[in-house]
């Protein structure tokens, strides 16, 4: 019996833990026989000392094990996965999913909700009426050899031990540890069991991660992780310094997607998933990256996507209709433009900060056990760049309550910053990451 | 109401906590609000990034003043302290108390109990037949003021920000941090409520500090916080990488320390306590150090701290006889004398082996629980530098069961190492450290 005790200590001194060492820690720690007190005082050694890669490698493995794993064996051809770190209007999964699924790839996707400030696939989903996130392994197989595609929630107990880690982290300041976060993200990716995995690490102000060379080091070590567990994987560095597209908002947000699935979405937004769609073809061998990215711009030329995701969202029991038609979506009952306060140019966006003016008007969660009012949102006007003059519309708000206006309005303005001169270019894709090493753009 | 959330935070990028800040904290966590988890991340923490002088004078004086704190205002006279970090054959306490209370200082002792390797005081006063170390506070006040000192365990709920924070450090590895350590020994100090406190910091193998930097850096910083709490206080650094004088095991230690009040002791104990009853008379205002040291030195050769000794011990119900005469102490059932496997010099001790190998006689306790037989222990014949022939008797070993010998002896012999050449000389005492600086011997 390995005593957790001697591990914190061993793990204090920087020296490396054994595989033997991580899968009692992890076993103990699901178990309840090491105390949260004791996991906390690790976690924060880790925060300080880091993980070799061999040591992120086993723990990501060990937790991957620790509950139940999806086998899509029963799902023909290769099932690509894709995981974003999550951000402000982030609506990608929506369109690659069923921009690559009508080139043949197979996406069995397990989701999340949002939190805080970055919204979740879920979320967004459901705001579609009738459709479920609730569906059976069965049935879930099913819809996808059918359609190609289908978006659920985790079914099961799936990584136990990193609900119960993650819980320990968020209360102990201990999330924002790359071997952490690392281990954290491809344990579910290596339960949910596809084939292939491409990573979007966001990075900037509404990021997570907030430089480049974190997102680098991340996307580094989540693709180690996953080509050592093996899977074929790789990571896009893409900016988050500003919102992606201009719908912030569940609902809304569905809008964008099919917009962009008929090639009529925002320039940032479509080039973006452009980019990982691309990835994700080349993962699941249809070609080389030009090839592949010419394929998914052709598949969005010809709006193929649009049926295949109207095909799932009816597969899940959802008005497909919807897709088709995305003004059915009820607006919601109130409105309020935020005018800019003076001339001059966007220079600026706290992205984190329109985040949570989106939640502030209901359109996220603050806390795990909020509702979401799926009508709401904001709808950005003005872009980062944009010229606008005293009085312009910048953004319009949507909210059910007008009581919500002057709070989101104020922390809205609040992140829109305008300044005198042009705004210098942003990219919107700064690196991509393979096994092989960092190719910068 | 401050989030323990962001407290951790700060600590882990090296922010300094403010004082209103360590109050929230220390009083939530001994009221329960802040969980053990968030506390043992803060800990490890502060294990990494450390606490400036500030935080470390704030955090001990919220502990100490966490419970109830002794007023010793009703005995006359300066009240002196005196602290050991520990060690093995440390009987100091029991030597210098009567010597400088019978030069006129005033000790009101609260001490602790012995586990793992070191011993405790209040175990070897409670060798002596009667004598009970919990007395209420009355009685403890009129025993000082009649005789000069009183030794009792601690009474009522005094520092229970450290007991509780103490048990976690001890099963999160968070004990060796220098200003937890220093806070935890200051808080119990200032609560105790003497005037004067002469802190006796050990250093070397059967020490918690194993080299002299580490020893001075928590010596400079447990006098900083003395003395930043308006009391008046030094440190000497003394050598623990050899077990102090020949006894270890609670009634044998007793008997050292009365020879050593009769100027009869070995010669390593009697220099160290010669030095700390000098700094003790020093803070009592008898005089210069030297003074102070000839005043010591001449009470020794006198023999008057015996009588004091003996007052104390019936004041405290125990009999008396046993401090005049200590061959009245029942010896141990049984006795193995451990041989010298070879021709040299002793050149090396693991004292805290020594220490253990006591332990494992029955002298001390490996958990609290334990039971501890006075009788038992070890008594050294051959000490560090001394030249032994093969088969010399290097110490004899003392125990109520002839079973527990066999790895006793095992133990004691790995820790003593025997060379070729003779030993390099050792000091006894270091260096001295006051609120004015660092003076190395």
């Amino acid at each position: 019996m390995i005593r957790m005790y001697d591990l914190i200590e061993k793990k204090k001194h920087g020296e490396e833990l054994t595989g033997e060492e991580i899968r009692e820690m992890v076993r103990g720690f699901v178990s309840g026989e090491i105390p949260d007190y004791q996991m906390s005082a690790m976690l924060m050694a880790i925060y300080f000392r880091g993980m070799s890669a061999a040591e992120t490698t086993r723990l990501t493995m060990e937790m991957a094990h620790s509950g139940d794993t999806a086998d899509l064996s029963s799902i023909r051809g290769i099932k690509v996965d894709k995981h974003s770190t999550g951000g402000v209007g982030d609506k990608t999964s929506l369109v690659i999913g069923p921009l690559t699924a009508s080139l043949g790839v197979k996406i069995a996707k397990m989701s999340g909700r949002g939190l805080g400030h970055t919204g979740g696939t879920l979320d967004k989903l459901e705001s579609i009426p009738g459709l479920t996130t609730s569906i059976e392994k069965d049935r879930f197989f099913e819809i996808v050899n059918r359609t190609g595609i289908a978006i659920i929630g985790q079914t099961g107990n799936m990584v136990p031990a990193d609900k119960k880690l993650y819980a320990l982290r968020d209360v102990t300041a201990t999330v924002d540890s790359v071997p952490l976060i690392a281990s954290s993200i491809m344990s579910k990716k290596l339960a949910a069991g596809s084939d292939a995995i491409v990573l979007d690490v966001k990075t900037g102000s509404g990021a997570f991660m907030k430089t480049l060379e974190e997102s680098i080091a991340l996307a580094k070590e989540m693709v180690a992780i996953g080509t050592g567990a093996g899977r074929v994987c790789c990571a896009l560095i893409t900016d988050m310094d500003v919102p992606l597209g201009r719908a912030i908002g569940n609902a809304m947000e569905v809008a964008e997607a099919v917009q962009t699935l008929k090639n009529q979405g925002p320039e940032d937004l479509t080039e973006v998933c452009l980019q990982l769609a691309a990835n994700m073809l080349c993962l699941a061998e249809k070609g080389t990256l030009q090839e592949c990215y010419a394929m998914a711009k052709e598949a969005m030329e010809t709006g193929r996507g649009v049926d295949v995701l109207a095909a799932m969202v009816k597969a899940q029991g959802g008005d497909e209709r919807y897709i088709y038609d995305p003004s059915l979506f009820a607006p919601a009952p109130y409105e309020r433009q935020v005018l800019a306060p003076r001339d001059g140019y966007v220079v600026q966006i706290d992205t984190a900060g329109c985040g949570i003016a989106s939640t502030m008007l209901g359109a996220g969660r603050a806390k795990k056990e909020d509702a979401i009012n799926y009508s709401a949102g904001i709808y950005l006007h003005k872009k980062y760049g944009d010229p606008v003059k005293k009085g312009d519309v910048l953004a319009v708000l949507h909210a059910s309550d007008e009581a919500l206006f002057d709070g989101a309005e104020r922390r809205f303005l609040d992140s829109y910053v305008i300044g005198d001169a042009p705004a210098a270019e942003k990219r919107h894709i700064y690196a991509r990451v393979t096994a092989e090493g960092v190719e910068r753009y």
